[in-house]
């Protein structure tokens, strides 16, 4: 009855009642169940659940179960484990998946190989309709997707696609040949996966084939997959203008959380002493006028909010590749054009409004005013500039972005706002 | 010769080819191709492009070509042209199709409805296999996927799907009830477009079924357009953490930028002005030791990046429905205590730093720590606060997250600092 009523839910359901058991439940689940059918829920939990749960497992069961997962959510699985114990395991398995799974190991993280699946239908472009339809009833339920089929030559390169679509409307008698699409679109098996993603969006494709360097067909991605690539990538951008990059993660405990967070927070302090010595370098100014710390935070503020903008957009239209298509003289020419107005309203709104507060301080009002004019012109190229390098010399963008711009825009602010006001000294 | 290469690049291509073409040229693809050929280009334009180019085609050129698009790219395209031109355009098509877009246009936006399309294929509880094969191979270039077939019964209510998987595999003389599965995701028709998204993502669906209040299918929602929702929804969140809502748009232009970026930047410098005059509060002090404006950047800085981060990791898991597993209590508990360790790290850097710097002064160092430890526990919380509040009231997230949260820990922040350090002054 448990079995039955487990089984009618839908395996993404299972995997949500699974991880709520406690273990006597699991340890009845991996009774009632077969191999087969625990590895559609194997695969639906997240890696750490897997290595946690793979210890209650016997190894009989464990081989059989991985013999019926994808071979890309295996390989992702057998990945996090110690070299060893994955060895044992692959040892353990069918000869020809075990070599598969070893391939697809092999490339490196975030790569179109890494995210791949090796269980395509591929079809020759003499078969006939009727007998891939035929051969489709057998494989179905072993390969990752049969809407997508992928048509090789002889040595084994791609050359051509048909969907499931193109081949219910064929008539049975008609070759592959005859009813394949030759426009078809690939990737490498090297590509960033963000270029896998972007193709599959762009093209709004269910599934797109791997090629290997000499053009063979070696494995396809599919959309579902792509999907949490979106998700990955997703984070990463937003761990970097927010300068949580690795720690935009719920489940971390405080202790982990900090962890990861505190070397962002301390090279931002650290890059605060820097601001505090450009702001001892003008003490005897601050010295002689107090007042002019009032405005600290406001310079600072505005500039760091400008550059951030400026990263936001940068980041997104890298993330989307809009950039090459608009270039970058023209971002450039477009944020310097952004700053300067954005200088002239805030600087326009406060000349008017510092004087008010500070009963007729006219030249107090002007230097806030011209200081913010200018340091919001630079901010936004600051803004631009910065990610871009970053972006150019395939650093980590994450080593700078958010908090390096907003500290940069920090001290030349500060930098210019002390500058005009010691010149001005005299009229205060 | 023309119009057979362009027609062998992909539609995809097609489309980019056309918008990189000048006015002559647009011209002749409009000669060229019919309109069911230029509908596929027509489909595959931005918003803004359909606008303009719709300008340059005739009358019944383009209502022929609306009768050849999908449902739900034809109503998001009429649903941004004035009401009295979409209604000549609604007017002159076929009864049928123009009261499926009416009833489209008539949802709101960013919900089920609106990203929908009414072209699927619904079958009967009694249909036969080798039956909808066949019905398929008629309707396959109309609908909009052939992959996931809906069940319905007499009411038109939603009681099975059956993928074309499925039916390849069954035998000819089955029933569409016995391989259907029953466990059936759908969303209704308000749900917000995030929560459809999630559902694919959940399941890895190709599409799923939309229904309405009374339960009937009504329409699906295809993984490619949900791909779509992700890229809108994304955009939109580094948009409100980096106060950029509305402008991460390369294509805007200075003047256009700057107006909607500039209300973020006053409002924040407005809320700079608070800050000041908090720091007025304390000119007696700063008077006293100007070399405590010295740290403001630095305590400013390291309380505002650290509740950034907390924001990032609030608005990341609101977006993946992580927070509803980890409940809001645990999040703040994991906050705060994150909070003070940073705090306890950077304190502890600082004042065994501040010292060394400024020649020995061990009250300024211990001001600046103490001031520190308070700021970063202080901060993560209202990081954390302050949007699920905004959730939570369904306000407009973007009206505050990012700024108001940096602005309101700028503040805390000095005033702790300042506090402090008054509290200290006769011992510096
Ligand atoms: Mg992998
Ligand atoms: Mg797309
Ligand atoms: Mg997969
Ligand atoms: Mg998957
Ligand atoms: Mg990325
Ligand atoms: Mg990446
Ligand atoms: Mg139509
Ligand atoms: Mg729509
Ligand atoms: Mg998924
Ligand atoms: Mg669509
Ligand atoms: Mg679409
Ligand atoms: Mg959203
Ligand atoms: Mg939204």
């Amino acid at each position: 009855a448990f079995r039955n009523l487990f089984l009618e839910l839908h395996p993404t359901d299972q995997v949500e009642l699974f991880v709520s058991f406690d273990q006597s439940q699991r340890q009845r689940v991996y009774e009632c169940l077969s191999p087969a059918e625990f590895a559609d829920i194997f695969q639906g939990l997240e890696l750490e659940q897997q290595k946690e749960y793979i210890t209650e497992l016997d190894q009989t069961f464990a081989i059989a179960m991985f013999n019926s997962m994808s071979a890309d959510d295996l390989a992702d699985f057998l990945g996090e484990l110690p070299d060893i114990m994955a060895e044992t395991y692959l040892n353990n398995m069918g000869q020809k998946d075990a070599q598969d799974i070893k391939n697809l190991l092999a490339y490196p993280d975030e790569t179109a190989g890494a995210i791949m699946t090796t269980e395509f239908i591929a079809l020759a472009t003499k078969d006939k309709v009727s007998h891939v339809l035929q051969r489709l009833k057998e494989q179905a339920p072993d390969a990752e997707t049969i809407y997508y089929l992928y048509v090789v030559n002889e040595q084994r390169k791609l050359v051509g696609v048909v969907s499931l679509r193109d081949l219910i409307v064929a008539r049975d008698d008609q070759l592959v040949e005859e009813i394949m699409s030759t426009r078809v679109v690939s990737v490498s098996v090297l590509d960033d996966q963000e270029e896998v993603a972007d193709v599959i969006k762009k093209y709004d494709f269910l599934a797109v084939p791997v090629i290997s360097k000499q053009g063979k067909l070696v494995g396809i991605v599919t959309v579902d997959d792509v999907m949490d690539v979106v998700e990955e990538e997703v984070t990463e951008d937003i761990g970097e203008i927010s300068a949580a990059r690795g720690a935009v993660d719920l489940q971390l405990s405080s202790f982990d959380a900090a962890k990861k967070r505190a070397p962002w927070i301390l090279m931002l302090a650290f890059l605060g002493l820097i601001s505090a010595g450009v702001i001892g370098q003008f003490e005897e100014t601050l010295e002689a006028v107090a007042r002019l710390a009032v405005f600290i935070p406001l310079i600072m503020g505005s500039a760091g909010n400008t550059g951030t903008q400026t990263l936001a957009v940068v980041v997104r239209s890298l993330a989307l590749g809009t950039l090459d298509r608009v270039g970058v003289g023209k971002l450039l020419k477009r944020e310097l054009g952004t700053g300067v107005m954005l200088g002239l309203i805030c600087s326009l709104v406060l000349v008017l409004t510092v004087p008010v507060i500070y009963d007729g301080d006219l030249v107090l009002g002007v230097i806030v005013a011209s200081s913010l004019l200018a340091a919001l012109s630079v901010a936004t190229v600051i803004g631009a500039i910065i990610p871009l390098i970053i972006n150019k010399l395939r650093i980590d963008p994450a080593v700078a972005s958010g908090p390096f711009i907003t500290t940069l825009n920090d001290i030349i602010a500060l930098l210019i706002y002390f500058s005009i006001a010691t010149a001005l000294l005299q009229y205060l």
